[in-house]
């Protein structure tokens, strides 16, 4: 969706390590935003972005307006669209019980821009972590001939999953949103010492999140713990696993996860 | 899904009108069958099948099993799928109304076989006259490289549609299913005098459909005048429109369809 930043160079980074040529899509996919959520607002800056792409080496950006994509028009997420992609029981948990569409969307701009694009290999980053699971997925079941790659998450130095929506925060809820590493690192060290019940992990997370008193509200959508291939929700950790966060914190929605591999 | 007969062999001859190479998909695909539908008794003569398509040119045969196309299982064509194609504008109607599910069997299976076969055009008979207007827009919708071909019915020279499944038919029951074809080519001929009105063309298929007396039970699941592109009713035909049947001859449901054009 562009506006760049270091985890999207390094998709480009992976994509040169398996690819002669690497192409961009930057593209705000109206159909995986909700009626409520930030479409309008999400930043667009397409001057950085080509920069970006040109000094990364990227031979080709796919940027098309939103016309070309959806000549017919199209349905916001939560309506009814004319074709429908849903993985139900991917889709309709973590994320998307917050997100009512959101991943319909994804799979359609997604199916559009691998029949456009023909890609035989795609890197998706891990910050996304239902979204790749969902996007493996479909391609395993529609057998495309692409090879999806994952990408691990990228952070700053403080520790934040970088996103694009990182710009929304101002610098006191920047300083709270650390709490979302924070607690995910703790669940990790609390893994790495033997704890394999899901639900202590969660709760270490959710604490940190909510400790300490603040200016900026944080409000909880969801912290989880899911069968990191199957998303559904475990309660003892025997295979590899993700817990998976999704905060506001003032206005802005933050997700981040870590995977566990026991 | 085989059981190949000339409307097949007709398809096979169009594509290498636009194909240098010509592939021949041969899988009786069980997402789109109901419970109560005839996937286990649908006819699969595969030798024959193979030499037909040896003697008419075709390059490559792909009949896989389908533990191959389906690994993890599949749900029948009504159940929860770990993944769904549908258009439910297209897909609720006609056909889509008495087959819950088929055309999300239709589109998973034929997005697959896109996917493994990579053809570049593909042809489909207009006999399933739906099923060639939701392929056509999942294509266009999720961008395929593909151009679909539509290819008329073949009838047998007493009029009926070919079709694998006119093999259920006993002597009697082939006779009493030739008033489908003769109550759309009566509509055909009623249009062609001026008629316009499609609730009039309707009663003409119905009328011949139900006429006579006979000891083979006929059954009407539908009869309807459609736009034939978005397939939604029409009163008055003021352009390209289908008028579509299905019906239950003894056991064997059949469809067929007339394209009128203003």
């Amino acid at each position: 969706m562009g506006a760049l930043h270091e985890g999207h160079l390094r998709l480009v980074e992976v994509a040169h390590q398996h690819a002669e040529r690497v192409a961009v899509s930057i593209f705000v996919n109206p159909t995986q935003f909700g009626p409520r959520e930030d479409f309008t607002k999400y930043p667009r800056p397409i001057e950085t972005d080509l920069a970006l792409c040109e000094s990364s080496g990227v031979d080709l950006v796919f940027n098309p307006p939103p016309e070309e994509m959806y000549p017919a028009g199209h349905a916001g997420a939560s309506e009814l669209a004319p074709l429908i992609i849903d993985l139900p029981q991917l889709a309709g948990v973590l994320d998307g019980r917050f997100r009512p569409g959101h991943f319909r969307g994804v799979c359609q701009v997604v199916a559009k821009l691998f029949n456009i694009l023909t890609p035989e290999v795609a890197v998706f980053g891990q910050k996304d972590y239902q979204q790749l699971r969902i996007i493996t997925s479909m391609v395993e079941q529609l057998n495309w001939p692409i090879q999806i790659v994952p990408c691990p998450t990228l952070r700053d130095s403080d520790g934040l999953a970088m996103s694009s929506r990182n710009k929304y925060l101002t610098p006191a809820e920047r300083q709270r949103a650390l709490a979302i590493s924070r607690g995910l690192f703790a669940a990790q060290t609390q893994f790495a010492g033997g704890e394999r019940l899901a639900g202590r992990l969660v709760e270490t997370v959710e604490e940190i999140l909510l400790e300490g008193s603040s200016q900026v509200p944080v409000s909880i959508d969801y912290v989880a713990a899911a069968d990191a291939e199957t998303l559904r929700p475990i309660e003892t950790i025997s295979g590899p696993a993700v817990i998976a966060v999704a905060a506001r914190v003032g206005q802005t929605r933050l997700i981040d996860n870590v995977i566990l591999q026991p």
